[in-house]
């Protein structure tokens, strides 16, 4: 999907949502246990849900790599059906040397269809590159994550000036442009965003921990959005875990629907 | 496996060898492709005709996951068939919030059985800890890599002092202990493998890229060995693709040895 396919389906739909498919066994209402894959009903379930309201899905890899290749069958099966006009995103954080992440492209881009998938920066250029050679896919860097432990390494100061992350969004911005490269951007930090926003003007940002991990929706907003709106908040717990029981679907809609009025308001806003 | 039965496996063997199992369907022998499962009787020869050599194997995830939900069940099947004395290493550089990670733990410790994983250290702590709940499983965290893009942010320098990849190993040093954490430290940077070995004296550390990456043998030992031997050295595609034809087993044996006769001589001289 090209950037400007997905900004005019953020405008059409009012949404800038994404929702995350962490599906997870123990998890799922316990009804579902008896068919023959409960992951993937509970996924086609969710999907029909809230199609309509987002514009991205995010089926988080770890989540169906633990369940063996029956997982890795599911995830495929989950993508195939999200319909075709909705960004989906490997949540992967791959990253190796170039002749790995040409394999890790293949498996995500080809093999499973996803049009994203997250990448790690700690490798630098050769790790990144394999991947923006497809066309019209997209590359998700970690910038600045939503989880405690982002203080350890991304918030230390460089002497050439400014932090890890900083370096991080600026350099990586260069490997690649505005059309094959967004980065993770924790919406925990929103301290900094409009900092980052700075350095990376342009850039789709992918806003994880709206919800379960406590980021503020306006807060992101305020200092995220840009002319092309520029961002996609995700939430995935807080939405697909609304309810375990029976009706589990029309919760996790009425939440998906409360998150995307808010976004209704703030592009009416912008 | 505990380090001191790792360790006691070098001394017996005679080696730190350990091969990366990175088999790839357009580089595996051509008569090999009328099997019904080409990559898994590859890897069973490779194995059967270096297990006496090595201490170590390194099956690369990425070149599972490329082949979908089959090549998953060829990296459990060659998981499986390596003797239980032999460390098997998931080369998956993974590494995402807890939760997640914990995931990521599950299946490669549980499900495939794999005996250490590589791990990605951005995201910090809570990244890395749910990998450490599980007794005699390793985690090996990303420290100097050996590709061209380690030099884009592994080599900054840092306001505290020293570098970026200087302070990720001494603070991921600090997540666990010696007994649950090594280290991946690229070959191709023997230079920096003295002023390493001061920061995390006693940790074992993985070294690819002897071989076909270019890092030398004599000089990681020189540089990086300690009491306890301390190294793990990997060669994947010097050894597994020494030669295309039906010898290829033969020629991956001689190899192998070749790199153990090197190994031999530097035990016996520490």
């Amino acid at each position: 999907m090209s950037r400007e396919a997905l900004y005019n389906k953020i405008i059409q739909k009012k949404s800038f949502l994404c929702v995350g498919l962490d599906s997870d066994i123990n998890r799922i209402p316990k009804h579902l246990l008896k068919a023959e894959n409960p992951i993937l009903d509970f996924n086609k379930a969710i999907i029909d849900a809230t199609k309509d309201l987002v514009v991205a899905y995010k089926p988080n890899t770890a989540f169906y790599e633990a369940r063996g290749p029956k997982g890795m069958q599911t995830l495929k099966e989950t993508i195939d059906y999200i319909p075709d006009d909705i960004l989906v995103i490997a949540d992967a954080k791959r990253g190796d040397i170039g002749n790995t992440s040409k394999m890790y492209a293949k498996s995500f881009f080809e093999y499973y269809n996803a049009d994203a998938i997250t990448v790690a920066p700690y490798m630098g250029h050769d790790s990144v590159k394999p991947f923006l050679d497809f066309e019209n896919k997209w590359v998700i860097i970690l910038g600045l994550t939503s989880n405690p432990g982002s203080a350890d390494f991304q918030h230390l100061t460089l002497t050439d000036g400014g932090t890890l992350h900083e370096t991080v969004l600026s350099k990586c911005a260069s490997y690649g442009s505005t059309d094959n490269i967004m980065f993770v951007i924790g919406a925990t930090q929103s301290d900094y965003i409009a900092r980052i926003r700075k350095i990376v003007p342009d850039h789709f940002f992918l806003v994880p921990g709206v919800g379960a991990q406590g980021g503020n929706l306006e807060l992101v907003a305020k200092y995220g959005l840009n002319e092309k709106v520029g961002l996609i908040v995700n939430s995935s717990r807080g939405i697909i875990y609304a309810s375990t029981e029976t009706d589990f679907a029309d919760k996790a809609r009425e939440k998906a629907s409360g998150i995307q009025s808010q976004m209704e308001a703030i592009l009416t806003n912008m």
